[in-house]
């Protein structure tokens, strides 16, 4: 369980087979990004279908609404959803973060207002871990204090060692509960009365905890906050956080390159928060095996749509009497049966099985491309298929 | 084509098969309104598993967005909105007879004020089929004059004596542009030079019209107008409007139970915008087939489901932990897979997938009922089922 398996590399570029709890993901992978508990106007069959191997959940939002007991009572993220293959929790630390203004941080953890009620809400390395317990996702992510994409070498080194500081804390109570899970005992609740009856050996523990590297753009912060993370092991996968948050893609590309060599190459490597098309094969090239980002079904709904020709405007005039698929080189349930004039048509008159139409789409876009660079990678040509896709891409210039 | 085949009768009630070019309508049915050419939040195939054997689309709508020219191009309703099955027109009369204050109506038509861009429209009674023709339902409709509900008699003579004149007018240019096509000639335009080529025999006209009574409330209106209607045929269906716009139920059940004796048993019945789940069985009881109404979708995207036991507010908080399905005796899409507390969580999160769970649960609700009332009849059982039926609906009491 939770184990990767490196099949092939080129270059920096890897493809590999990550088996969880919930089910097998090959890598590279696109993950697409379901916030309340559902990919944002999709169903988990269309997700499914689009070729999602595993979904996020958000922590921060999900607690606060419906609450992780709502969540557990229903049998967890898995139950509740239906979404029955692997899944992935991120731990809220970059959602709390976001909320400038209406947070304190102190050691302990995060105060901050919730942006539906008002309420002020406490979250903490523990508190992270526990909500993302009773969530249930096959792999949590330890709860990290992100700092701003250009932010100044002091707070990134702060926010990376306290992010170093809260792993240990993180992983404590996360072993806590999955050992108390393996005695048997679903309760998070300590009991530790000799006189206690301790059934024999539970259900296997189906959660795993992954830490995140920070440090900004600054080698030197990388590397030491992978160095720490590596000693507060052992992982069954890492994460690389604080990027894709302003900074030129040149840097995050950079930061990435810099990071490979020092990353264990049995751990497979999550870039959270990316990306874009060009963001996954740059990314791919420099070892990433895991990516997830809102921007497919976001764009999705402002009906934009990345296609093997450029972005496409689904409101354009010029699609009026398109009776072309959104993509024709695409394989997706869209663009396999509707023209662009009838999803045009659907925009213009607000229907919502437009926005649905067009988020499946991209997300597919996604999902392929990450299949096409496993095979690429298996087949010994990804820097040459890649190096043309790209070109490609930005030869358009309209993407 | 265009055949109706009545399989058995009980009572006033109907058990028939309606032969379209695009299928089959086997009724009593609920037909679910595709006002812009897509059941609202809905995917044609979601619909085809809810069991819909035939779906409306809107004039009014499609003519104003994106006009009848760009359905047209794109391979006529069928075509553009890829439900390949039977579809049915109404013809704008209704819609434009709304905009109460933006409207101008002469005996050549009606002049009214788009709601979208403000503009200037005409609909005639020759225009509104035209766009139809165009638009290629399997079923068009007359285009009529629609008084209030509660209009007095004077006005709702008026309506009805228009209608009966707009009919043969609609009548006249539907031949024509059916004889046309039955030449081979696609072009709307006219072309009587004797010197003309004719080609022999185009493909089989693929649309009907059908009338629509009107004559409100008023027994000897209504009388009057399917007098003047059955004058101006021969016809393969009918509708009857002006109803359910204000008037009490019994009212409009008392309409119907003077209408039943006098209409013809060969031809469909199609009691348009009804309806609620007791309108269906009160309208099956006297005699009508075929069914329309948006509460099913518009319902289900504000949360409110109908269910067997009871109406069902999906932000409930009693359904804050409830796994039971929204309703355990459907048999729906929604029903089989998710649970109450997801279905509300989806709302609360204001999340799209939660619009079209219900929608696709309220929709399944209605067609399923037209699904007994049929096997009821079939097997001479209807009288009790539907009065058991309706008996515990309204037992309810928050139904």
């Amino acid at each position: 369980m939770f184990e990767f398996e490196l099949l092939a590399t080129e270059g920096l570029a890897r493809a590999g087979r990550l088996v969880l709890p919930s089910g097998v993901v090959e890598t590279p992978a696109f993950m697409p990004v379901g916030t309340h508990g559902t990919v944002r106007g999709l169903h988990p069959e269309e997700v499914r279908r689009a070729g999602a191997q595993i979904i996020l959940g958000n922590t921060y939002h999900l607690h606060l609404r419906p609450g992780e007991e709502v969540v557990q009572a229903l049998g967890g993220l898995h139950g509740f959803t239906t979404w029955p293959g692997p899944m992935l929790t991120d731990s809220g630390g970059f959602q709390v973060f976001s909320l400038e203004g209406l947070r304190r941080v102190a050691e302990g953890g995060v105060e901050f207002v919730s942006h539906i009620d008002g309420s002020a809400r406490t979250l903490t390395p523990e508190s992270a871990i526990e909500i993302q317990w009773a969530l249930g996702a096959d792999v949590a992510m330890a709860f990290d204090h992100v700092v701003p994409g250009q932010a100044p070498r002091e707070l990134a080194e702060e926010g990376m060692e306290r992010t170093l500081r809260w792993l240990a804390r993180c992983r404590s109570r996360h072993a806590e509960l999955a050992e108390r899970s393996a005695d048997g005992r679903t309760s998070g609740r300590a009991d530790d009365s000799p006189h206690a009856v301790r059934p024999s050996a539970g259900p296997p523990v189906r959660q795993t905890l992954w830490p995140i590297l920070q440090g900004g753009i600054h080698p030197e912060l990388r590397a030491r906050s992978l160095e720490g993370t590596l000693e507060r092991g052992p992982w069954s996968g890492i994460a690389i956080g604080g990027l894709s948050v302003g900074e030129p893609k040149p840097v995050m590309q950079r930061v990435l390159e810099n990071l490979a060599p020092g990353l264990p190459p049995a751990l497979p490597r999550y870039l959270m928060g990316v990306g874009f098309p060009d963001d996954l094969l740059e990314g791919i090239a420099r070892g990433v095996d895991l990516f997830d980002c809102v921007a497919a079904t976001r764009n999705g709904r402002h009906g934009s749509a990345w296609t093997s020709a450029g972005k496409v405007n689904i409101r354009g005039a010029g699609l009026r009497l398109s009776d072309e698929p959104l993509d024709p080189a695409c394989d997706c349930e869209t663009c396999t049966r509707f023209s662009r004039a009838y999803l045009r048509h659907l925009f213009l008159a607000e229907e919502m099985l437009g926005l649905r139409l067009v988020s499946i789409h991209n997300i597919r876009f996604l999902i392929r491309l990450g299949e096409q660079a496993r095979a690429a990678i298996l087949a010994g040509t990804f820097d040459r298929w890649s190096r043309d896709w790209l070109e490609r891409y930005h030869h358009r210039g309209d993407a």
